[in-house]
């Protein structure tokens, strides 16, 4: 006999065993049908593309994240690291066909070299949504409002979405003759909460070369606090005054009330101007969405608007705004929160294998129960009845239905409700009523 | 201005825009459907693994196709090529957890260096369900009944499925002493529908040594026709007589008898002795699919039983049965059958934003309507309606809403039918009937 194959993953990466994939399938359908239910629509590029496409023609420092190689035909090839440069890549060669304004969604895998020791993993789903094509307002309170309903499909009532607009602290800093500083300004007032004021203020002074007095009016700007009114209240009559920072705050406010007017109760949107997601790449409004329970997973859905997606592949210019949905995280999130009920069964009803000679029978009735849409699975031997009742209580069935040589003489069918352990004889055309009322019923009442 | 990079896919690889994306996505989610309600689980494995794994410690022909490369850690890697092998190492690695019987359905992307001359891709997607742990008829069967209801499911009437057991014909080599010469007679009957009888009986002479007598022995199995009750007979009398091949028949019986029982329409389901499926891996019965007003795509779904899953890296020993869902050819039939019916929105209705003020009525009609599952996109800009409502036209949406100045006065939206150009005026609580009357009406009535 050959030697055998240790069977293992690479570092980093892992199989979804169905306890994990089945919460996973389920979690990306219900993003789907938010996504659809606004009219995004799918898209999907391949996983492999030039090198030169993914990285731009220098190639940096990122790079040696980036799995990368030369292919059969001698190209420089990579496998995409995120889905936002393959669709400015796709944006660039076919917008002229598809028109704007175009929302899109796209689900897939994406690839990093990472280091492994925080529980990171080297392939992981990606799941963006994104509106090109306009710069109006009603594309970004729109997401707002995806955000929303996503994390309510998903199941959760307890979470804040919190927003910002880079065009106030954009508008200050040109104001105060501080664009150019944005970026160590921004990393500067990260540290904020770590650090406080006064070291805050001397970096800004070292680093960007900023005068108490500006650090002052960014501080401020930093520190701005209250309900969402209050907030824009205080933005106003702080730095109003600057034409830039007024068309930030004045989006922000019709941002707040649409989602009103919408219905999006007020506890679920925060305006908060200490967000500003990395650095140069946002341009107007910003989100991060956190769970009230669990604050400490950061940010499980993200994103922002942008002035121009595609700059590096065509002169067009294709403003837009857009989110993503941080899918493994929220899947570690739903399972600390036991929002995640395992199972090891997509069908809920095991029709047990009596007489193996009645083996048609068992599959009439099993298409008979999945004609009205109740999964049902027929055990495939003929074993001992309790043998196959603990298959069916290990991988989690709900229901599970018994005819041997008595019943068929009789037409009728045990039905045993596996989590109260009840067992009752239904003829067989009541067979599906009483499976129903089994299968329906909530996991708590059980 | 820096230099703007092509943008553009590599050689054989492609992106899914959203007319084929959107049924590509209805298409795997009906596949699911079925899967889940036979109670088969999703898993899904890395695209990234060990070279060794995927390709054995040797490295066979097999490799100049594989996207192979050494990764940052100095490791040999290699892209997928299909679901099998990862499912042979998934299942050595974690079948003890999972147990037996285990049923899997797996969907994803799969990469080949292929050439690309006859329209191949070197990226697609692969589709796989198979019952592993068992040798029970019953799982072989089963795979029947799935392959029948996912060609209902996915919209077919006019379709068969070719089964087959190679225990016959490996029964009658068996008796005959070829049983080490399978593979050179299959490559010979493989020639008979196109050189005829006289050709592949010269060549079963020559490249495997059979005497006349018994390639006519082995020709009378490959020619066997008639109702799937006549080939039945006609093989139980030729070849009944070798206990391997009578286990085959027997099981084939048993397959016909238990799927009429169950429901599948006998014109569905044909005996073909002529499909073998490849050389040595299948063991049992063996399926292909085709559409009866597409024969030229060849197979849409094929499978078969075999012995051992992963005899390269684990004793245990794990017969199983299985099939796979060609998504891309199928996608392609459809096209042609001019079954896809090509949108470019996955909403039917568009609000028109008449006016920039009222953004906040018609996110909210949007979210009344969206609760209500009818999806509904708010246009994002107030341009002219005439252009909003070509916009409308354009992308393949069913209805249009729109409520100006006056209609907000009266309490009312204007209804727009766009696939029958009517207009009517409707009370806002009656908006919700009234679009649900037009975006359930079938594309045929439109």
């Amino acid at each position: 006999m050959a030697d055998l194959i240790q069977p293992r993953t690479l570092k980093g990466f892992r199989d979804y065993l169905p306890e994990l994939m089945i919460p996973r399938e389920r979690l990306t359908e219900q993003a789907r049908t938010v996504f659809r239910s606004y009219g995004f629509v799918p898209i999907d590029t391949p996983c492999l593309e030039y090198a030169e496409i993914l990285l731009g023609k220098g190639g940096e420092e990122s790079d040696k994240l980036v799995y990368r190689f030369t292919d059969h035909g001698d190209r420089d090839v990579a496998l995409r690291f995120d889905l936002t440069v393959p669709f400015a890549r796709f944006a660039a060669q076919h917008i002229g066909k598809l028109g704007t304004p175009f929302k899109r969604y796209h689900l897939g895998p994406v690839w990093r070299g990472e280091n492994t020791a925080h529980g990171r993993f080297r392939e992981f789903w990606q799941c963006d949504f994104d509106t090109i094509g306009t710069t109006a307002n009603a594309a970004d309170i729109e997401i707002t409002l995806v955000i929303h309903d996503l994390m309510r499909a998903l199941g959760f009532t307890r979470f804040a979405i919190h927003v910002n607009n880079r065009l106030v602290l954009n508008g200050l800093l040109e104001e105060l003759g501080l664009a150019g500083r944005t970026e160590a300004l921004l990393r500067a007032l990260d540290k904020l909460p770590k650090v406080g004021k006064d070291a805050v203020c001397q970096e800004m002074a070292g680093q960007a070369g900023v005068s108490p007095a500006q650090a002052e009016r960014v501080l401020a700007l930093a520190q701005t606090q209250g309900s969402n009114a209050e907030i824009l209240d205080r933005l106003h009559s702080d730095f109003g005054g600057n034409a830039r920072a007024a068309e930030g705050i004045a989006r922000l406010r019709e941002l707040v009330a649409v989602a009103e007017t919408a219905g999006v109760p007020a506890g679920c949107l925060r305006l908060d101007v200490s967000i500003a997601r990395g650095l140069d790449y946002y341009t107007g409004t910003v989100y991060e969405t956190f769970l009230t329970d669990l604050p400490s997973i950061g940010s499980i859905c993200s994103g922002g608007r942008y002035d121009n997606l595609a700059g590096l592949y065509t002169k067009q210019s294709l403003p837009g705004v857009g989110a993503s949905l941080g899918l493994d995280r929220l899947l570690a999130g739903m399972e600390e929160l036991q929002m995640l009920h395992k199972v090891g069964t997509t069908a809920p009803v095991l029709i047990v294998q009596f007489s193996a000679d009645r083996l048609g029978d068992y599959e009439r009735m099993g298409r008979t129960l999945r004609g009205l849409g109740i999964g049902t699975e027929v055990y495939p031997e003929a074993k001992k009845v309790g043998q196959q009742l603990q298959y069916a209580e290990r991988r989690g069935f709900k229901a599970a239905l018994i005819a041997g040589p008595d019943e068929f003489a009789r037409q009728v069918w045990k039905v045993k409700d596996l989590a109260r352990r009840e067992e009752s004889t239904f003829p067989a055309e009541a067979v599906p009523a009483a499976i129903r009322a089994i299968v329906a019923r909530p996991e708590a009442e059980t």
